[in-house]
């Protein structure tokens, strides 16, 4: 059993590269959920969505969200009609949606609905949003606490920040277990602040990594702040916008961190913070570079 | 200024007569909104958009509910997935629910919403809903107190009904100005029970009546039921299924009732009771009868 834990954009196309090279019964993915909330009516886990798509390859490959070929009638319309949707989403999209929301009325847990999903879209992989409960991120900035879309649309990222918090959630039932049965963790390319740590922070997880053989690809390659404030959270936090930095903040509980080639240079300095290091192509944008990525990482262990 | 009071499916269709032959901008429609509720994740005002989408000329006349021509890409897709959705809701159809939602999530009161909503369709004539709070209709039964839905659909009307309950709701802030202003109150040919009295019985609005010409049609004709289980809850509450249990449950507010011309042997006994009648084809069938019927009801003040 492989577990991949996964944001909503650089891990799926990783995933794309795992689904070629891994049986789908031996992968599980934890997902982040941080930040979920509701949307025009609706419970939108924008990652776990993105995840579930990417498995049944009906992902919106142009925006790495939604489904591929979906309309956007209701969608339009709502615009027409003045009330644009702070969220676009697709009919069927919307589908996924409001049975979800529907499920949660009726008491389902998360994870018992994104079982339920998957095994109804045919997937094989398990998925497991990291927790049931919803949380959020709180930034502590030099103007007080601001939530996180209040720093990222109102202040538009302005404000110092002095702090990154997570709120304190249980795990989902199956996380726990599902790390420490794995031969291999991989954490990938996501967003580290906003994706990756949020899953690492829950109680019992970090400590559950550390037992384990884990592989991360640095999602930042060369000084480019990743998406989004990542990188003005990164330095906050006393971090370098590098791989380098990437490996300071996992180094606890990672085992070999993959970079770029383009970062070459920096592979012993990171061999000394997190004790291994793998140097490939991480920019994956073919099918093929996906591919030897994905079977770069499954041979790490054997290195 | 023309005032009419509506549900879902028979008024409606008076309506297509009566933009015809009156200039909308002196017609206020006034719209039953008992048992609004939330489907789907979004609020279902299910006669008011009837009315909407019927002043502009977009009804779907073959169910009598939502839009023309709409498509249904999120509810098959829900369907596909195992949770077909309680109320069937169309594509464009729900941008309208979710625009409601949203607005009334950020404080906006229904009848501003749905006043925003016409005037964004360039709909000319007001649309009131009865009340801004939401309302249920209770039956009393032989085995307890029941909520609309639970005797409809688990009960399957068979109870015995003792009494139908309306929740005590306040009128919306033109309710009863409209009514006041109006030179003449249509009455239209929808269910009384479900449709109608919960119109009249909120505060104000019977006593707003009795001031005024009210003209009303009757939605029975000859003595089979109206749709739904009408006809159980005029028997239970003492009243024939017929023109004339209509004319009774009206009298103490109706100048004149407009029966069908099949009721015709019924006309005198129904004058004794409101005090006036009018017997014409109130069968609409076409876009000619609701015209003459509209026109029909017009003259009546000055017959």
């Amino acid at each position: 059993m492989i577990c991949v834990l996964s944001g909503g954009t650089g891990t799926p196309k990783l995933i794309q590269g795992l689904k070629e090279v891994v049986d789908l019964k031996d992968l599980s993915i934890i997902v982040n959920t941080v930040e979920n909330n509701y949307f025009s009516g609706v419970y939108v886990s924008g990652d776990i969505d993105v995840v579930l798509y990417t498995l049944k390859d009906m992902i919106d490959e142009e925006f790495w969200y939604g489904i591929k070929g979906d309309t956007y009638i209701t969608s339009e319309y709502l615009e027409k009609m003045g009330t644009p949707e702070k969220i676009r989403i697709g009919d069927r999209d919307r589908a996924t949606m409001i049975q979800k929301t529907l499920m949660l009325e009726e008491g389902y847990s998360l994870s018992e609905i994104v079982d339920i999903q998957r095994k109804y879209l045919g997937i094989e992989s398990k998925v497991i949003p990291m927790s049931d409960v919803d949380s959020d991120i709180v930034i502590e900035t030099d103007i007080g606490q601001l939530d996180f879309h209040e720093f990222l649309i109102e202040k538009q990222c302005k404000p110092t920040v002095k702090d990154v918090v997570y709120s304190d959630v249980p795990p989902a039932p199956e996380l726990i277990e599902t790390i420490e049965k794995s031969e291999m963790v991989i954490i990938g390319p996501s967003n580290p602040i906003t994706s990756i740590m949020p899953i690492v922070s829950i109680g019992g997880v970090r400590e559950a990594l550390r037992d384990k053989y884990v592989v991360a690809v640095s999602p930042i390659v060369g000084t480019e702040p990743v998406s989004g404030p990542a990188g003005k959270f990164m330095n906050a936090l006393g971090y370098d916008v590098s791989a380098i930095g990437v490996a300071e903040m996992y180094k606890d509980f990672v085992d070999k961190l993959i970079i770029d080639n383009e970062d070459k240079e920096l592979s012993s300095k990171i061999k000394d913070i997190v004790g291994d290091v793998g140097v490939t192509n991480t920019m994956m944008k073919s099918l093929d570079i996906k591919k030897d990525l994905a079977n770069f990482i499954l041979k790490s262990r054997n290195d």
